[in-house]
């Protein structure tokens, strides 16, 4: 990516999530090889986005569920590698700073980004600046409790909003509600390869689409329980913004419809008074743009202060 | 108040609120008279805390539910009168920002505070400055839902907070368990100056710490959503410190034991590592040295930044 944010030149690759943190390293530092030997210019800097907790202070990798990652030192190595500056971010953070640097949240600082996949993650950017907490590990936004009597999560908590609207709670619903009563499941069934185990939140958000009943009723709890989630984050945060993404919204975007109305009858007024709830610009590049930028930011800022 | 938080002189009165704005000005201005005629140097900043929703620009009140106010320009207004620099924040935003700079959260850049009283306020400090938000509305902590399905709160919107640990809450929950059943009440109603509407948080707690069962229950669910509550702020805003204060955790401060076991239990650990969950350090004086100490520091912001 240049300075003013347009993806140069890109290489896509599969993570060998089985070939271990030197594998992976192996790959990354390959593929920045061949950007270096296409590019014009040489490179000032590398950041990587990556899924998991990381040490804010020497870009280490606490915990990465993922990929089975524990304590790497992602960026001492591959600083190491590739002779070049290196910052890592959690990949959230990274799509919520490319939204607010060049997407749907420009020029606001006061941004909650929330995304919904198979988990549910969030980033903040409070004031202009992006919200990291005591240890880095703030904007856990899948787990503010929505219902104490609730489902559990994997966290080991229940009634977390993930355990309602990411992509394995939906799942995990769906099969639940056809195992107790087959009725109105078999078209569900059938597009899971003939198996209740095999559904997915994909398969809920395509027949949803087409108007299946059960499919509806699956994802109207996911409704309801996402604006509930949506109200708490604005009476806390007060955003200008409130930017949705990740698969389960770009399965079912009328999602984003349901929250916006749901805020603005249900959250406090002067909380929701200048917000505007949107999906991201971005799409995929988000995070490839975020975490570039964040790089460059993070160095300048490191300069500016002397060390 | 002095530069170093000693409060040298103070007057306390009660707040008219069937005088208006007016009157109350007039009270202030009195009171802000008769201490600079006591006091042995001249004053720098006059630092007000409020009960409402404040103008983070030009410090007016845009409404208080509890003075019955809308729109009174409230900083200018004693500016005015007094003739001094008047910064008005809000009053929890005060008692946050004294516990921080003086009290429990001393030295923490990542700290929430949670007050529960008749309402619930909060306060966050994020990386070292107050959270403010899009239009000042930042930190309704007693305003996320904790039970999509729960009883309706002050706000229009259902299981809030707020509507299960705020002192109305608990007073409306007590009344309506002893309307439906007044076996076990009797000691309670009898406190209450013999009727179920004279029912108050106060006479809940003060029967629940005797051992009264009734009472003791309804401060089980108090405890209940009190515990799922601070676990969302603790996975969202991962502070160092998370401050408890307020009537009903003056009341019954074993509420305080119960979140703090709650949260290493039931938070991510990533969030809850570095936590200490304990009550403000400062009592009643923290919104007092708060206020003052945030006018004096807005000034000087306002003075570096070259307006």
């Amino acid at each position: 990516m240049d300075l003013e944010g347009v993806v140069r030149d890109s290489i896509k690759m599969s993570t060998r999530v089985e070939s271990g943190p030197a594998g992976i390293e192996a790959d990354i530092e390959r593929a920045i090889r061949e950007l270096r030997e296409r590019a014009k210019g040489p490179p000032i800097a590398v950041g990587v986005g990556i899924a998991g907790q990381i040490d804010g202070r020497d870009g280490s990798v606490h915990f990465s569920p993922n990929l089975n990652w524990r304590e790497v030192p992602l960026q001492r190595d591959l600083e190491q590698r590739l002779g070049l500056p290196v910052v890592v971010t959690n990949d959230v953070r990274a799509i919520t700073w490319g939204e607010w640097v060049y997407g749907a949240a420009k020029g606001f600082n006061d941004v909650v980004c929330l995304f919904v996949g198979t988990g549910v993650g969030g980033g903040v950017i409070s004031a202009g600046r992006m919200l990291s907490g005591c240890a880095n590990a703030a904007g856990e936004l899948g787990h503010i409790v929505v219902d104490i009597d609730g489902p559990v999560c994997t966290c080991g908590n229940r009634g977390c909003l993930e355990a309602f609207v990411g992509g394995w709670a939906i799942a995990r619903r769906a099969q639940q509600t056809v195992k107790q009563d087959r009725n109105g499941g078999e078209r569900l069934v059938e597009l899971s390869g003939g198996t209740i185990e095999g559904i997915t939140a994909e398969a809920v958000a395509r027949l949803a689409r087409g108007g299946d009943p059960l499919c509806l009723s699956i994802i109207d709890v996911v409704g309801h329980a996402l604006t509930f989630g949506c109200v708490s984050l604005v009476n806390v945060f007060n955003p200008c913004r409130l930017i949705m993404g990740g698969g389960v919204i770009e399965g079912v975007p009328e999602l984003i419809d349901r929250v916006r109305d749901g805020v603005r009858r249900l959250a406090l007024p002067a909380a929701a008074a200048a917000l505007e709830v949107m999906p991201g610009a971005l799409g995929s590049s988000a995070g490839v743009v975020g975490a570039a930028n964040f790089a460059v930011r993070t160095l300048s800022d490191k300069a500016r202060a002397g060390g």
